[in-house]
């Protein structure tokens, strides 16, 4: 009898409305001190690997696209000395933000978190001349709803070909952009429903400009969707869980109850992960068994006969390139990127991956000496690393990058160290100071526009 | 051994690339006389809804939405009386050319063509100052793809819930948009990845906002592949049959066959099908058989005892309302359309769908005579109508309503009626001669400004 007396464990019926309550009623107090610190680490690392995507190419196209349909005069483009209307801002910052792939991952939404909904909330919140504060709430309802309909989705989503961070990515830029612009429950649901049935991206783009693309479209698009709903546009409140909706149409596997987990007492921000190394993150955990190995005492790399590296089977087919000859295909090299730590290279600074570095001759000395070896039951993100010396040394270390970092200020130290090799470059080593002081106390900021004025010129 | 000398039948393995280039190097002279004449009454019946749904709320949020954006000034918001990007204008009238749900549909393609292709032509034809003739073979070119694109998804695409106006339709705008900026083979097929890896929009939205919308960002995704595409923006070149592509996530029925069928000598346009009446297309051949037992002699309506409708099944579930009370519900009733076109009314006008008119006493007696009978053997545009009057005459009238028109200038002047009916009464009678006048003679146009400047206003 007792246990008839429990509530019993039912599939939730409703989704979006329960994610665009948890969204639209979100308020500092109710977010946990770490996860407030950890968003605004996740603001100062997409800031920096935005200053540093303006350069790309894909970007100045997209610059000269808005230019020539007329740029607006509401958000800073960062780095590109230009400024541009909200949606213009969220797509080209956007797309700036993830040209590098070097921006933060989050697993249980497979796909670049930060990369939708920090463009979406900058742009609006310059607009509208939101406070430090309102920018940081409604960046967490973003991060925390777009990591949920990913786990609504379940694995299907990602296997079938779908790129989350484009998908999953329109919610989240959508949540954020709700939140403010101050919408109330139903018409954040309703601006789901408009990014949910905009919500596009493919995993076989992969290798070309529309990776990036997808992360400045889905800003957009969630911008648009929030600016429509706060008009009265009307869409579907249930566009997660409907017939023929989005969780019918693209996955197999949909989740309700992982969906809606301790909604409003769990936050999936810490399980966030960083990048401190400007390559695929299927190498990061060689990279840093490499970094260790360099400092152990017994480490020689003029001694160095053969290196063996053990990791996941899941990222041979990912990042294996055996010989690569572009900076690109270092990025994907597990032996190339295992050499430059090996030689002290700093695998965090962009010119490491390069041409000229791919065919250096001591660095391909080193690289043919490694080999690699993929395992079955190795999980996704680690890899070990034994080193063979001509002394007899042999000297191993083994990283699990799917853990996140358990000290949040070592972490921001960390972050702060990649954002100032990132910055300082293009904005100088004042702009840098401020941007870092500011987003350290973003909470207190009056408004975002010291901020962005900061992030504005490229030097 | 004969049967072996003849060229083997091989599925193609590739599909996007032969496209774009049926698309990239489309000219006039290679078009058929009644293609032409038929994409111009696209064009003339998609100005009139266009124009008719610049005045619906949907359209007032999106123009109030781009204009808090900033409004461009490159090209006319038809019916509005404002101007916008080139962007803005393809999402604008794109959404307005879909909101009466009163525009063209092509059965190959699953979805209304002229809705994602015509505003990004005429938009982008109006910046560049493009002659009538290229913006004519840019429209036949995006009508074609699209129409071959729906092919190759075959039936899966639709069943599963996608709303093939807004993905498909991205294809078309994007070819219509690459032909027009003279995009190349190469650079036509990656516009088309550009656009494919934007496509999205779900059925489930049918009967929100959204559903215009579709179209709306349609246009604008396409217009935006091919600026992106021509200036570098790179893509795959193979979006629709590459693995995890745009076929392979989002069809389980792929045909590559259909695709590329005598592609470059069939055309699809002549199968496309227009409306006459503002309703359901499902409701359509029950309004013909109506209105032509209305003009039989023996007809009488204040003798009429019982209507017998015998239309095809699957219609039951989209425009069976039985008693409507609202003009949108009206326009989902095989019985109240019937009763109007019974009873004289204009089926053709946006008036008749109103509330008045569902709770009109002489109408409502008029739908309790009716009763409706769904066959699984009837084609899905088939319906017979059976008018038993109180004299003993039975009045039989039958119609197919999926068999296009074979007359092309009957079926001209059916559409100029009906472009008169909308646009007389939003920019007048001097205007709409104007546009009548300049339609007829499209590829004989120097430039499109007249006929954006006819079509601006809505008085």
């Amino acid at each position: 009898m007792e246990r008839a007396l429990k509530p019993t464990s039912r599939t939730p019926s409703e989704i979006t409305r329960p994610l665009a309550e948890f969204a639209s009623t979100l308020t500092l107090d109710r977010v946990p001190d770490d996860v407030a610190y950890i968003a605004k680490q996740c603001i100062l690392d997409w800031l920096g690997v935005t200053l540093a995507g303006a350069k790309e190419p894909l970007t100045e196209m997209l610059l000269d696209y808005v230019q020539a349909e007329g740029a607006g005069d509401q958000a800073t483009l960062f780095g590109l000395n230009a400024r541009g209307s909200v949606s213009q801002a969220a797509l080209v910052n956007g797309a700036a933000g993830h040209a590098l792939d070097y921006d933060d991952v989050l697993r249980i939404m497979r796909g670049h978190p930060t990369a939708p909904v920090a463009p979406s909330v900058l742009a609006l919140g310059e607009r509208d001349r939101k406070s430090g504060a309102d920018a940081l709430t409604a960046f967490i309802a973003g991060i925390e709803t777009q990591a949920r309909v990913g786990a609504y989705m379940g694995e299907s989503h990602y296997m079938t070909g779908w790129h989350q961070t484009a998908t999953v990515g329109s919610f989240g830029a959508a949540a954020a952009s709700a939140r403010l612009l101050g919408l109330d429950t139903d018409t954040t649901a309703t601006a789901l429903g408009i990014a949910g049935t905009q919500a596009a991206g493919l995993k076989a783009m992969f290798g070309t400009m529309c990776k990036p693309l997808h992360a400045g479209k889905a800003a957009a698009n969630g911008v648009m969707a929030a600016e429509l709903a706060k008009r009265g546009f009307t869409s579907r409140m249930d566009v997660l869980e409907c017939a023929q909706g989005f969780g019918a149409t693209q996955s197999s596997t949909i989740a309700p109850e992982a969906a809606l987990e301790d909604l409003g007492s769990l936050f999936w921000m810490p399980n966030l992960l960083f990048k401190y190394h400007a390559a695929c993150y299927g190498t990061h955990a060689g990279i840093e068994c490499a970094r260790a190995i360099r400092k152990h005492p017994a480490f020689d790399a003029a001694k160095i006969e053969k290196v063996d590296i053990n990791t996941a089977e899941r990222t041979m087919g990912m990042c294996n390139i055996l010989n690569p000859q572009t900076g690109l295909e270092v990025k994907f090299s597990h032996r190339f990127t295992a050499a430059l730590a090996l030689a002290g290279e700093e695998t965090g600074s962009l010119h490491v991956y390069s041409e000229d570095m791919a065919s250096r001759p001591d660095l391909v000395d080193l690289r043919d000496k490694i080999s690699v070896q993929g395992h079955v039951n190795y999980g996704p993100n680690i890899t070990d690393i034994t080193v063979h010396q001509s002394d007899g040394a042999v000297i191993r270390e083994s990283r699990d990058m799917a853990i996140p970092n358990k000290d949040v200020d070592v972490q921001w130290d960390k972050l702060e160290t990649k954002f100032r090799a990132l910055a300082n470059p293009l904005i100088g080593k004042e702009k840098t100071d401020k941007v870092v002081a500011i987003v350290r106390d973003l909470e207190k900021q009056k408004d975002l526009a010291p901020l962005a004025a900061a992030c504005a010129k490229s030097g």
